[in-house]
């Protein structure tokens, strides 16, 4: 990546380009960063397996579209709600636990009631709740996981896909040190908030830069 | 879209080249769709309004990314599983009927109590079916709405997102019929199928080309 | 566009979401650009024809990929040096500007020598000066345009493609005043400045924020 | 790749699927490649040194929008018109290549005479000619790259970017020989032909399928 970039500005070749030391790379990189040159992140790329995770997780993360995803189809696949996903705030609260386990229970029923009648999966699938975990492998350039960091590490993202987003940048962080050390939500990345939520925990009465 | 095509092999300039016959653009689109010089066919882009279906078609639609959506939130608006979609396997059943509609109408009322509970929408929604309906604004241009209808007016698509694929190319036919009149699954275009589907309802025993 | 934004937090149709008042309007659309929610601005779409700027300019126009490009092919139109951009630099300068007329008159006689000779156009093209002028029709969305123009109305960014870029601004303001309104490079928009360039005229001494 | 692709009918998790052997993984690949589901193909991304190129010939490169571009900048590196690529057909006829040659040498005293004047790199560079040759460092994934062998592989496609396109496939398949197995023009990958063109030295006459 650092070759990438330096060739832009260099009459040398690429194989001389490539010979750098890693502070000469770290300070490159941390020009990219700084001047918003970010085209020579989208060189290194990322493939995750993202397991586990609720179909409504997985509807707002396909929306990044500047990405590969192969996901487990509930077409073709029998559908399991017994794996799925518990929000914190209905299992903190017992009643609601109760009261959406024994509803994830009917729908796993419900679906197989209606798939020993003849009806297909693809469409005995739509009893399946949001709550049915999903897998997926998702492929992603640093460039757009910076980005999709920015979005989905901030505290006003939806919980689940931010617990996504900062597993995804531990991973990235043990195997791209250099190219993750600044990454996140803006308030984390340069001490900016384009959103000024008045709820938000970190900034209580909604800073705004 | 005639015009930005003839500029490639054209000397004039745009002012002139927008001086067409019908007779010449309806020849020009012919020949670009033939040779496949598809990429005229970006200019012409449409925005379509897509009502009342359910949560598995939209997540499929999404999957298409050369294109712009404006999708209804569950985390932010009220759920309610009464406005819903019902397979026509599960319609035709008696028995599958009344149990998918008493399964919808006992989300309706989870998510209800849930919501009485204090649990937020965006939690809440956990709950909510696939077949649950949702709202989009879609824009795509013609060049990605052809290779849409490729792939989901084919007999193999799933039946939902088939159905909104067909309203999508009527329309598309009434504003722009030269652009789309040779449009739909590879069979109707060219006569060629890369699935390959024992089943097809079109080739029994699975035409391959 | 601004239908589109309200149907994401709305539990209406887009019908009734259509029925708005410039005010409402507008509100809207400056609170999506300054919480940076852009992907509703890219249902509105732009098509320009861009004649008489330079290759060398059109090389860096169609590096930006969300968009689409119908360009005049030096492969099969006849390549004509006398139609040719001059930079301002060497206008200024006459004995420089002698030098360059003079070649670029030399790059037409060579070049129709060579076609003479049977060269095919393709290769004939070999000797055509980056000065030569071209012709494109560029469409692009209303988000991708807001990108763009942020980084070639930036001064640091080459003269000629800055001054393409205000042309199209200019273009976009009257035809859609609200969605362009703020809208340049960072200086303009929000008073900030990534490059700090020591050589800025408007920055000297290079400003960061 | 093929576990990617497994998943998607798999109800296993991703660490089971990676568990194949190099048989299966080559029925599955060479069963999407007969469906046309392409989607696995881009979790592979491939990255070149590109050097010694015409920017005749990377205008064209950068046109394939689905990848990533960093080029050696004619604004900031010094132009070398000595450094350049001279067609076949000009270097097969003595007379056309002494012009073409002494031309260039033109070019280089030109440019050289206007940067001494202290004309800005980037502006002298209006007078380098398309030969002029270029680096560039260049990611795409493997179904983009399958695409630009279908249409760069092509007897049609201009000399220059088709010697490129080979020699790409060339290192393309010394790393990834089942994912490139069947790749390049229509013609060679599956008999067909868009073109019609009447002039292809491979089907005189212009074979159409």
């Amino acid at each position: 990546m650092a070759a990438a970039a330096r060739l832009c500005y260099s009459a040398s070749g690429v194989e001389a380009l490539l010979d750098m030391e890693e502070g000469e790379v770290r300070r490159l990189i941390e020009l990219l960063r700084e001047r918003g040159h970010e085209s020579p992140f989208e060189h290194a790329s990322f493939t995750f397996a993202v397991e586990g995770i609720s179909r409504a997780c997985s509807h707002q993360l396909v929306r990044h579209r500047l990405a590969s995803y192969s996901q487990q189809s509930q077409r073709w696949v029998r559908g399991d709600p017994g794996e799925h996903v518990v929000p914190p705030s209905i299992a903190r609260v017992p009643e609601a636990a109760r009261l959406f386990s024994e509803f994830l229970e009917r729908a796993g029923e419900v679906y197989r009631a209606l798939t020993a009648m003849g009806i297909p999966r693809e469409d005995a699938r739509y009893v399946l709740p949001n709550a049915v975990a999903t897998r997926l492998v998702v492929t992603m350039n640093a460039r757009e996981l910076l980005h999709v960091f920015r979005l989905r590490c901030c505290q006003r993202a939806q919980w689940e896909i931010r617990a996504v987003a900062y597993l995804m940048l531990k991973e990235c962080r043990q195997v791209a040190p250099l190219l993750f050390e600044k990454a996140g939500a803006p308030c984390e990345v340069d001490g900016t908030c384009p959103e000024g939520w008045v709820e938000c925990p970190r900034y209580p009465g909604g800073r705004r830069s």
